[in-house]
């Protein structure tokens, strides 16, 4: 895959649904990339905000199936696979290649702190020799706020080198735009940096980043799509400055139960809201409030469903 | 199961050997296991120390297995079954519990921070629910250093109300003696309360607490049993200086790589020092300096090995 194969533009962390019972709802899922596709949005399903880490492996390997079988196409698709153990996301990284998927996010391993740059070089390094794929692209995954284990910059000069070909990319969810400017600046020509979150898009592009990651881009595509396509338009500043508005007003501590509550609104689905544990649903007041900032801000989320022939348009 | 069947004593998080091409190691964990119980040491296998996060799930059941059928008593076993994904929580409970195992030791889903101790308790609640056993006996794994999540008293209080018979215990590695003691307090008579490190072992055991699960319980059982046991003797103050001490020179940021490599040097096996990324073994450095602050303690490893059929004593 040459370069100009690696992604670039905006993904979203896809929300997975559930069932009541807690179990995964694939027949929601695909509903829901269906439509992200139509709002060309790309899809990193598995991600922080999908609750993929609280997915068991067979979980992933059998939603990503049904993804693939649904007409989903895998050349969109950017799954996490990055586990706490070694196994585990060897086991996922190969299936999502198996699959034809055309990168994946991979989180460092998360659970043991303070461990080295050498220690994790191995970690990603064992992966991709044991994978052995010539057609694995890894975009890593810097989310220090949630992972407690960062992956530096040195660590993505290593790893460059080390797999120039397959280490594609970086989403980095630091919050710290200095970081990202020396990703941008010291990761190679074709390394693709991806923000995590859309209020550094302009920034983003405009020191030569390859677009954002971010969670709202569930509920809010095409504006963020727009500033994407639009950012060297005089126009641009104004979309940023409305993108980081409505972001603000999904911003929370957890923003999933959040995203959650807006489908199911928009969608006048109420199990749409359910989490699994240790998350738990927004409250009667909490969802009051978001509601009504958005409907401030003249939030609507058009076309929501209708790329799916399974829920017809209003 | 009455109370008085509830775990107390010295418990090791048993260090889980590899071989060299990273693959666990049933037999040499079986050897090791066989020692710690000659040592009247209890086995907390698929602890922090033991390398659990960076096993698969079958890779757990699978050594679980292997040591049940190697004659290894699940009732002197707590294996640790809490992950991440609220799924494999209940895959490997539920596997320890159709094993016979005495206890399970369960961290809190602990890769998404700042959730609620609502969502805490839910999560808990619904292991509990799904395994639906009377057999099951859960020692809480309250480690916020690592886990980054923690386990309130408030939260202890919550559970052990819900589920008086099911959730047995906790292992405080806070630290923080004056949260160990706050839940000797608030936990209930026949709640028990392990602190994480023999350094409190003296403190916990006069205060109503149940004893210590220790790392450095792979390497030193003897005299921390011996603490254990004599702790309302005169010489309690003697042997608990003793303990610590050798503790102080195992302790590391990581403890893991120092206690392979110590059993690896005792066991003249150095496929003992194999760790999985992200860890790293220790430097050659870091081992000499490690042996020979060992040595100035006097320390030695009786009988290890002896107490497996396939390691004869030499």
């Amino acid at each position: 895959m040459p370069a100009a194969d690696r992604f670039s533009g905006v993904f979203a962390p896809v929300i997975t649904p559930f069932h009541e019972d807690l179990s995964p709802d694939p027949e929601r899922l695909i509903a829901h990339c269906r439509w992200l596709l139509s709002q060309d949005v790309g899809l990193a399903v598995f991600g922080t905000n999908s609750e993929a880490n609280s997915l068991s492996v067979p979980e992933r390997i059998e939603l990503l199936d049904r993804l693939v079988e649904g007409g989903i196409d895998p050349l969109k698709m950017m799954p996490g696979t990055g586990c706490s153990a070694l196994s585990d996301s060897v086991t996922l990284t190969r299936h999502a290649v198996r699959n034809g998927c055309g990168g994946v996010l991979m989180l460092p391993p998360f659970y043991y702190k303070g461990v080295s740059d050498e220690g994790l070089f191995r970690s990603f390094a064992e992966i991709i020799e044991r994978v052995g794929s010539a057609d694995l692209r890894i975009y890593l995954y810097h989310i220090p706020p949630v992972s407690q284990v960062g992956i530096s910059v040195g660590l993505v000069e290593r790893l460059t080198r080390a797999y120039p070909d397959i280490v594609a990319g970086i989403k980095d969810s630091s919050g710290d735009w200095n970081n990202t400017l020396a990703l941008i600046e010291r990761g190679g020509a074709d390394f693709r940096v991806f923000s995590g979150s859309e209020s550094f898009l302009l920034r983003n592009l405009g020191a030569g980043g390859a677009g954002c990651i971010s969670a709202t881009a569930n509920v809010n595509p095409a504006a963020i799509r727009r500033l994407y396509e639009s950012w060297r338009t005089p126009g641009a500043r104004e979309l940023q400055r409305e993108v980081s508005e409505l972001r603000d007003c999904l911003q929370m501590p957890l923003m999933i139960p959040a995203l959650k509550a807006v489908v199911a609104t928009f969608l006048d689905d109420p199990e749409w809201e359910t989490v699994r544990p240790p998350l738990t649903p927004l409250g009667r007041d909490q969802k009051d409030l978001l509601l009504k900032k958005l409907a401030e801000q003249n939030f609507a989320m058009p076309a929501l469903g209708t790329a799916s022939p399974s829920r017809p348009s209003a």
